[in-house]
């Protein structure tokens, strides 16, 4: 019996405040209104964004929510005026939308679509309301995207088909980290053959970045992180070289530069903290060094050094989304996956099912101090 | 009779401790070593960075020294191998030199020159001796140039012969702060036709900036400045707009973001004030601004900002001696004014001889108030 156009009930996830569990509940999902599209996520990975969230650390956070942005699932119906895609097909939620017409998707510089950044930051859809209820409680959308409910909505311009025959248990990690830490590499940085590359933090993002770089043909893939049990996995990822600042008494920038004969050509940081966002530009080889800052630092710090460390030649730059433009790129990288160009299937240490997704959370210690731990896929 | 091979005897404008008034003495200058070159210097400017030690603000500097760095005058002789300036050659020293042969001068993304870099920061030729001495007490070397003198030996890697024809009270300002605004919109940033571009400073550096922007062809050209006496000839220069950060409540940067819909393409910081090097960077479009520091800050100071800035789009980086390998870019730099297609001359607000070149560090304070004081040329 046809679903279109009639209110969905479902189990979702909801995160009915920072710092609480998540608890699977019965929701209801309304039909896609004009230009949205409502879709089936039968796959979605886990992110430190949501942690985040959850975790009462974004002061922007709106509570109840339905987290989750690292989707893959396949098109029930679409609202008026949606015409890239259509029931059946496979598609990945974007949390970074492209319209196609605003100012930045038509600045190729950029990837940051403002389209609908303002009601997405307010976890609603365009038009100002929700698609989401549990019982007479309203929810809040989650960067545009609300993975973690066997069935969500989302704006036309977050969403894109991919190949049908992916395997959707995969290619939902191209929803955000992965995509990330290699478009970082090959967009934003442009990182050239023979460059000399480190890589803060050796989780999801910094493995991609990893790859990214050897992609691009880096001659040396330097891996930092405190955690020496991400280093066999970093290693088979493509780093070269892994250091632990532990190790050591003098600052990790220090290190870097003595063993790279001046600094790195580019650094990478994937961990959000600003004192490692420091130390990975100060990392980087004077008159050319370059500095890409990926992980999202804790509300309210900021991130300081020397003026001389810009004069001298350093450049500090950001990247989000790997700076992508997402509905043109992530097909694209679908397809760079099927040709087994890229990987996605390391990146996966376990699935789960939705019921038990708290445990995404606190991954076995001996996982986590193994280095495991890298991406959960929930199976909805 | 010719000095060649010989000590000379001349005036130079000693600076013999810091927070002191230069003092011209008679000194002797001892011929070029082997890759050296020894010239007469007929016209230096005085640039910021040499009140700058003078006022005792730079840690690392070194007394008694003769200052000065921005110069113009003529070959006398040449050591040992010196093959590409010979005597009676028209000639700029440079403080950022070019031996074409380190992996700076090698690297097509830089033009720091590290060939006589420690030297040159300890004061003295790259063999680790002065050539200076007042009475029997050896004097420093400043930046590889001290113009403030009748004569001066310096690294032939570090010197330019221009066109024989070329004013030398003119081009002498080409050894620093002209063509470092200048360079830092051409090079470093290389804004585009039709970018938005501020510049913070209307001093020369600045003023050289909003001539680059110009060049660029930039479609607004937005001044910055807590002293509107110099609104007039920032104009002049080609500035569209002039704002005073005094006439607002708000931030400066807020106050540009909502002049230019959203913020710069490009923005340049000429002050070397920490807190104005915030505010270029926060003036930034999202998505693609850029913002490039000149000027150099106090010791020890630090530049911050929020790092969502970055991962937003923005890029922050700097510039030294405008991004020019010096001595494959200052003759073609000589060249375009003599062409008509730079200003010099408009840079040029006095010309004082050596022995008044105290009264440089404090112009009139009319001539401040209204912002005609921008560059006195030292006549030797």
């Amino acid at each position: 019996m046809s679903t279109v156009g009639k209110v969905i009930t479902c189990k979702a996830a909801v995160a009915w405040g920072p710092k609480e569990q998540l608890k699977v509940e019965t929701i209801t999902v309304d039909p896609p209104r004009a230009g949205e599209v409502r879709m089936k996520v039968n796959f979605t990975g886990v992110c430190h964004t949501d942690a985040y969230t959850l975790g009462g650390h974004d002061p922007e956070g709106l509570f109840p929510v339905i987290l989750g942005h690292e989707g893959c699932g396949t098109v029930e119906s679409v609202g008026e005026g949606v015409d890239h895609v259509k029931p059946g097909d496979v598609v990945i939620p974007l949390y970074t939308a492209q319209c196609r017409d605003c100012k930045f998707c038509r600045n190729p510089k950029t990837n940051l679509c403002q389209k609908v950044r303002a009601t997405q930051g307010a976890g609603k859809m365009p038009d100002g309301t929700s698609r989401f209820k549990c019982g007479d409680k309203e929810l809040f959308h989650f960067m545009g995207c609300s993975t973690f409910s066997e069935y969500t909505v989302v704006a036309g311009v977050s969403v894109c088909a991919v190949n049908s025959t992916a395997p959707q248990d995969k290619v939902c990690l191209l929803g955000c980290g992965i995509t990330t830490g290699y478009g970082a590499v090959l967009n934003t940085a442009k990182v050239e053959e023979g460059s000399t590359v480190a890589v803060w933090g050796l989780g999801a993002v910094g493995l991609a970045v990893v790859m990214g770089a050897v992609k691009a043909k880096a001659s040396r893939i330097i891996g930092v992180d405190i955690n020496p049990g991400k280093f066999q996995v970093a290693k088979e990822f493509g780093c070269t070289e892994c250091v632990n600042p532990k190790d050591f008494d003098k600052p990790i920038q220090n290190v870097l530069v003595d063993m790279t004969d001046g600094g790195l050509d580019y650094t990478f940081e994937c961990i959000g903290n600003v004192h490692t966002m420091r130390a990975a530009l100060e990392a980087c080889h004077k008159g050319w060094g370059e500095s890409v800052i990926i992980g999202v630092a804790a509300s309210g710090q900021e991130i300081s050094t020397r003026p001389f460390q810009l004069v001298t030649g350093r450049v500090w730059k950001g990247t989000a989304f790997g700076g992508y433009k997402s509905r043109d790129s992530v097909p694209k990288l679908v397809e760079e996956y099927l040709a087994g160009e890229m990987k996605l299937d390391e990146f996966i240490t376990g699935h789960m099912p939705l019921d038990k997704i708290n445990e995404v959370w606190n991954p076995a210690f001996d996982d986590m101090h193994a280095g495991r731990a890298l991406r959960t896929i929930i199976d909805l």
